[in-house]
């Protein structure tokens, strides 16, 4: 065993696993505008991210049109009030917690999916759903470059996909998979947000690990 | 419009730009062992990664087993020969490419996601698919921790999922995503892969990226 000569020095590393541990999911933003060269370079860590058979099937609206923002608002609005009845006994509860800052955010992206459906074959024959892995590889790629560059994203997947695909006129082989609120923060907060408001507790990495098989006494 | 006093230094917004502009697909390994703690800290970035709902939803299997390994590899080649089947045309170039270092990854990691079915409705209730996205954004973070340690990763989705869960004795909930090659490297490609060999070429950023609403002349 040895280090590998490809290695990052030390302050690179370090640099790397702070953005990955200080990374979160943001739904308070402040108004101050996003840089466009900020934004450029977070969309371009995005198209960086790897894809199935390098099909690259992410799309990207910037939503600049204030009624749109509007609109797509009252679309997570409506899901929020179905998911909040679906909870059931946890319903009040989830109507406590602030799940979305689209009026806020300093940009507003909706990221989406342009589907292989059966054309794309490389690495989706048996496994089709990879090509929404790759777009949020994307996604992730593009929530640490804004963390390094000091701006907030959240990931709102609360809305009728099909109500914001009719919305922002998408094709039949696409579909929206993310609304992504993005921009300047009073703070990140030093834990994720459904943790801090006692949601749900993370689990440890133990209980995630297995070796050669699945253990039958797992949860 | 000003910089964000949460934003990192220059060096340490370098440090990052470069592991997400460095980050390849790797196939080629050589056998050098992991060491331990360097595959401690890969998989706690992983595990760093956001989860709809902090639902958590990824399982990571270590393959010690040797015999293990080669079936898995086995499993791989049977599906690469169907694919060069239904790729019909391309099946002669298709077969020529390396598609995954299973036998001499230093680690071999099988991914998967237990699924949150209809249990988990926190941002799934429309889009049931963000289970998904959750192990694809960890195994993301996965593959940046791993570059910057200067390790390859190779994600390889071809394999029968339902073939590779009864291997692993996967309970019903559960379903293999990734077959994860990590390992160390005689060098990285300065392009992707199937750039390289001319099996695809990328497509700039502004091929992707749209204002507002879906462009009708759109690809």
């Amino acid at each position: 065993m040895s280090d590998s000569i490809h290695r990052y020095d030390e302050a690179d590393r370090a640099a790397i696993y702070r953005v990955i541990r200080e990374r979160r999911d943001v739904r308070s933003f402040v108004r101050t505008p996003v840089e466009p060269e900020t934004l450029g370079r977070i969309l371009e860590s995005a198209h960086a991210a790897p894809s199935v058979g390098l099909s690259q099937p992410w799309r990207f609206l910037r939503i600049t049109d204030p009624d749109m923002r509007v609109t797509i608002h009252a679309l997570v609005q409506e899901e929020r009030a179905r998911t909040a009845d679906a909870l059931g006994g946890r319903s009040d509860e989830f109507l406590r917690l602030k799940v979305e800052g689209i009026l806020d955010c300093g940009e507003l992206i909706v990221a989406a999916l342009l589907t292989g459906g059966t054309r794309e074959i490389f690495g989706r024959r048996t496994l089709p759903e990879m090509d929404l892995a790759s777009v949020a590889c994307a996604i992730e790629n593009l929530w640490l470059a804004a963390r390094a560059e000091g701006l907030g994203l959240g990931w709102v997947s609360m809305f009728d996909p099909q109500a914001l695909a009719a919305l922002l006129r998408f094709p039949p082989d696409a579909r929206p998979v993310a609304v992504l609120c993005l921009g300047h923060v009073q703070a990140f907060d030093p834990a994720p947000r459904l943790a801090i408001e006692r949601w749900r507790q993370p689990r440890p990495l133990t209980d995630m690990l297995y070796e050669n098989r699945w253990p039958e006494d797992a949860e």
